[in-house]
């Protein structure tokens, strides 16, 4: 996948490393109003000027899969427990999840709570499960409502998604919110069709990254499986190059930054929804992610945090 | 306050229903796919068709408020946990509030719950409240930020916002949803400063939406406070004038839905924060809100499932 890496990784150092500067990243979009502190670590608001680079972001991956035909749909920042109970992510991911609960008690009940608010105990106890869970990706509540339909037809179907997704992991690094955007889009359908799909998408995510001034790098990935037996699942899924990720120096040269991500799930949808090809063959999916925030970070890191300044190239394909 | 109401707010009977439609308006958009069924009442997706008029009437609000220099600001779905204890929502509406809970556990944990899930046992007791809630209405994260600022200047502020909000209440009406887009300007200052914000905005809600080919009517209205002791405060609420909804028939004729609010909060906020004006007394506040799917499904009701036979005037107002 090397032919991927378009540009060089590694500008060696940071824009604003290079001019000495003291704060951290986040501290600078933090006095910048760029980001708006709430006390919580990866919750955070945005300035309208973030807001207009991610919408000018959103529009790009639309522009970039407009001749496709994807069906668009947009779910809600939350799913239906039962369909998240069936999607198998609490056996990779317990620790990221957020379920919704809620209090379904009396007035009795709702003075003992307003007691315990009052007297700095705990209240949140007796909250029960709700019907809902956020949603850790943008696809998640799409395949059962896929399923719901019936045998794809022969060409595949092919989906536009975009919602916030919520993963439990507080972080000082500013592309680690506990709530985020994703933009996706999701293939289903053989192994040839998704296959190909996932080649396109890697060809066009870094064309477009490129494109926007940002120095990259593609290189196998695997998601972050919980405890010991999640770290076969992890080896697995990088040695049988199932996931890609499209890397940018955002916090630090060393470490740089999944802005996209590029998976072939197998049949792994398929057998756990019942996703059935034209044939009655067990169906693949696989989907490309655009991390909204991620790529909006990437770009105030690189062209910096007044937007007015950036290359005219960059803002021309932004806002045209 | 009955000058407001511009049009005719009983059209005697809903375009469909007139026509002998035997479905119901959820099971219709249902069946013309415009909301996706979760197996989870008031949890819907959206086509594509359906968000056009969402991000429509979203640039309508944007257009009206586009001369008074308001300050963009958007949060994620979820706010602060200290935030929403704080702001007094728990007194009034713990039956609606959404806390979010997370996995604290080690891998045997992780065994346990899977092996409950397995067995259909409550896998979920066990998860812990996070640090964070889901958002109520979209200007509750708005505050503290506000606070934080410092006094007001002499002008006050204004804030224009927009979030995902959580309200947890089932229900078969397609307008009472369980996740939706609130729109918001929010005003803080004076008390004349914050009503003459109001009465403006009441104004120009009447006329978007009557320009929108839609019967309404604005009524004096209450929030709905939980329990016996709520009901003191939904009167008082209601005898001092203190809201205000713009109704449109889209359930029934008989039970209208408030698709926009305007709502003096007095000083509740500006007490609860500690929001001052510039000269030191306890800052006012008042929003007005902007149901969007509210008003989308009004659209839809009034106007038919198809957008391309809208009235050429209302698509003009939307599209250009």
């Amino acid at each position: 996948m090397d032919g991927f890496a378009a540009t060089s990784l590694s500008p060696g150092v940071l824009p604003d490393d290079e001019a000495g500067e003291p704060r951290s990243f986040l501290d600078r979009l933090f006095d910048g109003g760029l980001l708006i502190r709430t006390g919580v670590d990866g919750l955070y608001g945005r300035s309208g000027a973030f807001e207009s680079v991610v919408e000018a972001v959103d529009r790009l991956a639309t522009g970039l899969g407009a001749e496709d035909g994807a069906e668009a749909l947009r779910f809600p920042p939350a799913m239906a427990r039962t369909a998240f109970e069936r999607s198998g992510y609490l056996k990779g991911f317990p620790n990221l999840a957020g379920t919704v609960h809620c209090f379904c008690g009396n007035e009795a009940d709702h003075a003992n709570l307003l007691a315990c608010l009052e007297a700095g105990d705990d209240w949140t106890g007796k909250q029960a499960a709700s019907e809902v869970v956020l949603t850790p990706a943008a696809c998640y509540p799409l395949y059962p409502v896929a399923a719901a339909r019936g045998r794809l037809p022969a060409d595949g179907l092919l989906f536009d998604l975009q919602s916030y997704c919520f993963r439990h992991e507080p972080s000082l690094e500013p592309t680690r919110m506990q709530l985020f955007r994703m933009r996706e889009y999701v293939r289903m359908g053989s192994p040839e069709q998704v296959l190909a799909f996932r080649e396109m998408w890697l060809e066009r995510g870094t064309a477009m990254m490129a494109g926007l001034g940002l120095p990259l790098a593609v290189d196998p990935a695997n998601d972050p499986f919980f405890g010991r037996a999640g770290r076969m699942l992890a080896n697995n899924q990088r040695n049988q190059g199932l996931k890609f990720e499209l890397n940018v120096p955002v916090n630090s040269v060393e470490k740089p930054t999944a802005c996209l991500s590029f998976n072939y799930h197998q049949d792994h949808f398929g057998l756990t929804w019942g996703l059935e090809q034209a044939d009655g063959s067990v169906a693949h999916t696989a989907c490309v992610g655009f991390g909204l925030e991620r790529i909006t970070l990437a770009l105030l890191r690189h062209h910096g945090l007044d937007l007015a300044k950036w290359p005219a190239a960059v803002r021309e394909k932004l806002w045209g």
